[in-house]
C-alpha cells in the first residue's frame, strides 16, 4: 500500500504599482515555480494594469489563479491593522474579487481562489465576524472558489459554517505556538532563518500532519497548501529547494482541488 | 397600421463616497422613474458600500444595471480629461465592469449594460482608439453586455467594429451641433433650461428619428436611451414629466434590448 | 470682585470634498457663530481647493484657523482606527499641518492651533506614544500652535511633556464617565439629546470646573474650548443657542490664548 | 580677466512610497553628487514618512531642498497631463510646497526652491495661465523661494510677471528643437545616449549660453541649473563624470542663488 501526498505551493504576486515595477521581474522567474498565485487587486498593491499582465503570465505558465484582496491602504501595502465592520469587509473582498475575475474572464482563465491580504488576513484568523463576511463574500460572488486562510483559523472555521471549501495555508518559514497559532513577528524566534529547518517543517506537516511548536510540543494541522514569499534575494532560490525536496520526497505538487 | 416606439431612460446614480452620502436619498426617489442605472464603480465615484446598496435597490425596482466606469479621479468626479493610453483605457474599464458585476451576481442580478462616466465617456466619442479599448474591454469581460455612448459618436461605431451592441445615448436637455454632437457646456446655448423643450426635443428624437440643431437644421439622430440626471433640484420633478410625457405619447418605456 | 470667565468655541469645517461640496453651506453660516475652526486637511476629508476656501472665509470672519489632520482614509471619514505607529502619526500630521499652513500664510493669516479628527483624535486621547508623537509634530513645525485634545487626556499630557501648550476641549453634547472619559458611542446615553441638558453641562464644565458623569459622580474638567458640530439639521440652531446663553452668563467668546 | 561659471545639479528624489521603497538607495548615493534635491510631496510619488527621511538626508548632505509637486496621479506617477483648471494648479502646488516645508522646517532647514514635476512641469512650460497659477502659489507662500522651469519656458516668463525668481532648467541628455524647447520623447533622437554628447550639451549651454538643436542651429540658452536623473542603471556613473568633468572645466557646483 503507498500513501499519496499533495501539495499547492502559492505565492503572492502582482504587488507591483503604477512606475513601481521592481517586483515584476521577480514575479515572471517565480511563475514556473508555483502552483497557485494569489493576485493583488489594488487596495494594497497592484493597479490595473499590472493585475492585466500578472493574469496573463499565470495563465501562460498554467498557475491557478486568486484574488488577493486586502484593505484599503496602499501606503501600508495592507498591513496596518483597520476597525472595519464585517459589511465593509464584505464589500471591499466582492469588490476586489470581481475586479480580479474580470481580467481573468477577459484572458479566458478561472479564477480558482481567494486569499485575503496581510493585515485582513490576520484578523480574519481571529475574529470570527470578519472571517464569515469574507466567507460569505466568497460564497456570493461564486460559491465554488476555494477560501484560503490560516490553516485552522477562524476563517477556515467560518468558511465550512457558509459553505465555502476552505483551503489550510501553512508557512515554511514561520514557526508556531502551541495553539497552532503563528508566532507574531514581533517576538524572537517568529522566523525560520535556515532552509533546511524551513523545508523539515513542511514536509513534517504535509505527511504527519503535525508542526512542532515553539514550546517543543506537537501540535496536529492540515497542510493544503504552502505560502511561499516571491520577494527577498532568497525567494527565488528557497522555491526551488522546496520544489526538489518536495518532489524527491514524493508529494506531488499541484495547485489545490479538493478530493 | 400602428408604429410602437420605446425608450430606455437611464440614470447615473451611487455616486455617494464614504461620508458623504448626501445624494442617495434622490437615488431612492429616482429608482422607481427609470428604466436603466449606471453605477459608479468606485474610481471617479462610489464606494464599495456604496455599490452594494445601489445594485440591491436597482434589483428591487427591476431597473437594468449598468456599470459606470470613470476615470481614477475622485476629487474631480471623473471629469477631467487625462491622458491616458488606450491599454490604460481597456484596463481600467475591465477591472471597474468585474467589480460592480461582482455585486450584481452577489445579489442575483445580471449586469445589462456598460456607461463610460464623464471624460472617459467625452473622449470615448471622439477618440477611436480609447473608443476600441473600451469597446474591446466590454467584449473581452461579458460581449452580450450593451455599451451606452453618445449616438453616432466614434465609441458606437468602435462597438460595432468589436463586436459590442451600441446603444445610442441622447440628452434631454443639451442642445446638439449641425453636425450631431452636444454643445460644449462652456458654449451658450449649451443647455435647455424650459422642460417644454427639451421634452419636445426628446419625442422628437424617438419619433421622427432627427434633432433640430442650434443653427436650425435638423439632424437624423438615434435615441435608444435617454440620459436623465439625477442629482439637482427639478430631477424629480423632470423624470416624472418626461415619464408622464412619453406614455401619453405611446412610448413604452423599457430598458434596452436588442430587436 | 467678579471672576471673569472665557471659552472657545470651535467646529470642524472644510469637509467637503471634489465634487461632494453639500457641507459648504452649513460651513458659511457657521463662521460667525464660532471662535475657532478645525480644518481637514485633505487625509480624511477637505481637498486643497476646499482648505483654500474654507481658509480664506475664516480669516474673513476673523475665526481662529487650526489645522485638522487625520488618518488617510477618505472612504471612513478617518473614523476607523488604524494600528499606525507613532513615527508614522508624526509624518502624518506634520504633512498636514504643513499644507493647511500655507494656505493660511498664503491668505496673510496666521495659523493658531492643531486639533487631531477622528480616530487619530480618540487613539491619541488614550496612547500616550502616539500623543507624544502628535505633539511633537506640533512642537517640529511651529512650537507656539496650541494642541487641542480631550480635557484631561494623554494628548494633553503629552504635551505638557513636549513643550506644547496643550488646551482641554470639552463636548456639549456628550456624557462623561467618571474617569473623565467620553462614555463611548456605542454605549446607550453617550449622546445628550436635550438642548437644555447640553448647554447646563457646559455652564457647570466653564464656571465650576466640574462635570457630572453618568453615574452621578462629580468629575473636575477643565473646559478651556468647546467643540460644536457643523452639520446636522440642528447645528446652527445648537450653535446659535449656546453662543446666546454663555454670553447671558457672562462668558466672554474669544479664540483660546494661553494666559 | 578671467570669467568664472556656475552651476547648480538638481536632481529629483524622495519618489518612493509605502512600501515601495527600492529607489531610496541610490536616493543616499546620489545625495552627495548633487546640489540640489527636488523631493516629491505625495502626489505623484512620496509619502510623509519618505518626505521626512529624504528632507533629513539632504540637511545631513547640505544639499538645497525643492518641493517638487506635482498631479494628483499616483498611479501615472504624475506623468498623465490633466486638464485642471489654473485655480485646481494654484491650489495643489501651494498645498504640497507647505507639506514638504513642514518637514524641512521640523529639521530645521529652509526650503529652497519649487520645481514642478512632469506633466504639471510640460504643461507649465506652454501654458501661461497654468504658469501664473504656479508661480503665484509659490509667491504667496513665499516669495523669495525660486521657481525651476525649463529654461527660456512659460514658466519662467510668468514667474518674472508675478515677481518670483525663476531658475532656467536645462537637460544634460535630451536634444533641444530650434525655439529652443525639449525634443518630444516620442520623437526619434530625443534622448543623447552617449555620454560625451550630454557631457559637451552641458558645457557649452554653461559656458556658450548656446545649444545646437536637432537641425543643427545655434540656439541661445540660459543654464542656471542642470537636470540628471536618480534612478537607472547609469545615474551614478553619470552624475560622477558630469561633476568631474564640470569642476575640470572650472564650473563652480553650488546651488542656485540669485546673484
Amino acid at each position: 500500500m503507498s500513501v499519496s501526498y499533495t501539495l499547492d505551493i502559492n505565492c503572492d504576486l502582482g504587488e507591483s504599482y503604477g512606475a513601481y515595477q521592481t517586483m515584476m521581474n521577480s514575479d515572471e522567474a517565480m511563475m514556473p515555480l508555483i502552483t497557485s498565485a494569489n493576485i493583488a487587486c489594488g487596495f494594497h498593491a497592484g493597479d490595473p494594469s499590472v493585475m492585466r499582465l500578472t493574469v496573463e503570465r499565470a495563465i501562460v505558465h498554467q498557475v491557478a489563479i486568486g484574488a488577493h484582496p486586502g484593505l484599503p491602504d496602499l501606503q501600508g501595502f495592507g498591513r496596518r491593522n483597520m476597525e472595519i465592520t464585517p459589511r465593509e469587509a464584505y464589500d471591499m473582498v466582492v469588490y476586489q474579487i470581481g475586479a480580479l475575475d474580470a481580467f481573468v474572464r477577459a484572458s479566458g482563465g478561472r479564477l480558482h481562489h481567494v486569499k485575503p491580504h496581510g493585515a485582513l488576513y490576520n484578523m480574519a484568523a481571529t475574529n470570527s465576524k470578519l472571517a464569515e463576511a469574507i466567507a460569505e463574500a466568497v460564497y456570493r460572488v461564486q460559491p465554488e472558489l476555494y477560501l484560503y486562510g490560516l490553516a485552522g483559523s477562524e476563517l477556515i472555521r467560518a468558511a465550512q459554517r457558509i459553505g465555502v471549501r476552505g483551503v489550510n495555508e501553512v508557512f515554511a518559514d514561520r514557526t508556531y505556538t502551541s495553539d497552532g497559532r503563528l508566532t507574531p513577528r514581533s517576538h524572537e524566534g517568529a522566523l525560520i532563518e535556515r532552509s533546511e529547518e524551513a523545508l523539515a517543517q513542511v514536509i513534517r506537516m504535509v505527511k504527519d500532519g503535525v508542526v512542532v511548536s515553539t514550546d517543543g510540543t506537537l501540535v496536529p494541522i492540515t497542510a493544503d497548501t504552502v505560502c511561499i514569499h516571491g520577494d527577498g534575494t532568497h525567494a527565488l532560490t528557497f522555491a526551488q529547494e522546496i520544489r526538489r525536496m518536495l518532489e524527491a520526497e514524493g508529494v506531488a505538487l499541484t495547485a489545490y482541488e479538493a478530493r
